[in-house]
């Protein structure tokens, strides 16, 4: 049997397959192994995320090893700016969080939880962003989000993984060590580039390696084609009908 | 619940989350209401494919809406040439699809299957690329797979798809008629470039929007954030708990 990889979270994870995303390149590196299972809700906040992951996982009957739970992105929308319907309190965004591990803990026992920290914002380049969303037309000329908002976010999203003993990904520490990377790694100053989503794609392959779940420990799924006896291939597949 | 969507074939359905992927196409495009679910073995010809099918699928257990069945450019290998450990004869072919197909209706009465003929093959473009299998060293400096070898398996598939009344993707003849092909669509003579999965994953786009299971026939998956009441955001959420 497989095992599922499911990533739940707001819109970098919802558009994790596209192009260049960190969802297909994980995909591509379990190919063989694991199934990878996309669980993205475009602008959710942790406040709905919590209402609602019972739901999203429902569908899934697969033995589950592991999720990522990436959101934070949009509870640090400022409360008194263009996106201030999703924001969420600081304190309710931590005990949204543990909410939900509760609620993937209690349906997969021995899951890997790895929260992942909101990505940094680059203002200029929110600023830059036309903003999508119908109603949310600002003219305050300030951004919606800042970098320093997304700070106390995902500290308090390491704090939460290290008081339950999680694995964490901090997301916007790691990728501000890397000078530009404001345009280099942030399409519209939140969203993920090509080489932005290769970043989070390898923090992710790291925090599932540390957690048993490299390529190496997980067996694949039917013989390799390498290891198919080239005299007698047949031979190959007779335990596994 | 979501239905799945499951890709079952070789090497290019093994590497469909690679760059530029029709698999990773796929899976964004049904982000909110289908998973796409992947089941490719790399070097496999249905002789295997028909053995392991039951297995490939057995841990899937979401309903299935529709699985795309890839096979072919394994099985067209020349039988007197460097890949002939793959070669299936066409008749076996043909068996071998309609058990695949027989097994798939068992395990979900209603699932639609979408049978893929095999690529075109660019011989040019295989004798330069330098043999991966370890044991297939041939020095006879003729190709393992041709064309013509790949067009009887290509017109073999569509001739059982249509005694059985299944959808096919004919890309065999499809990718070639635009002029120049052999090296915009493939990479290696064989395995498909980021602009030849475009071309395969408009085809299946197109397929199962032929059999209703278009984006606008799938609902979402819980609501969408534009469909939010910004004045009562979490009303939307009420009935999905």
């Amino acid at each position: 049997m497989r095992p599922s990889i499911v990533l739940f979270g707001d819109s970098i994870t919802e558009e994790a397959f596209g192009e260049g995303g960190w969802g297909a390149s994980l995909a591509n590196h379990y190919s063989r192994s694991a199934d990878v299972v996309l669980r993205g809700y475009s602008g959710y906040n942790t406040r709905w995320a919590a209402r609602v992951a019972g739901r999203a996982v429902a569908s899934i009957a697969s033995p589950v090893s592991a999720v990522t739970v990436f959101f934070g992105a949009n509870d640090a929308a400022l409360p008194d700016r263009a996106c201030a319907l999703q924001h969420v309190p600081l304190a309710e965004y931590k005990d949204n969080l543990r909410a939900i591990f509760a609620l993937l803990k209690k349906r997969w026992p021995s899951v890997v939880v790895i929260l992942i920290t909101p990505p940094p914002v680059d203002e200029d380049g929110r600023l830059r962003n036309e903003c999508r969303y119908p109603y949310a037309h600002d003219f305050s000329g300030l951004p919606e989000r800042t970098n320093a908002a997304a700070a106390a976010y995902a500290r308090a999203c390491v704090e939460v993984a290290r008081q339950w003993g999680l694995r964490a990904i901090d997301i916007w520490s790691r990728m501000q060590r890397f000078p530009g990377w404001e345009k280099s790694f942030l399409r519209d100053g939140l969203h993920l580039t090509p080489r932005g989503n290769r970043v989070l794609f390898e923090e992710v392959v790291f925090a599932l390696k540390d957690a048993n779940l490299s390529l190496e420990a997980l067996p694949a799924d039917l013989p390799l084609f390498s290891d198919i006896d080239p005299d007698n291939p047949v031979k190959s597949f007779e335990d596994q009908e």
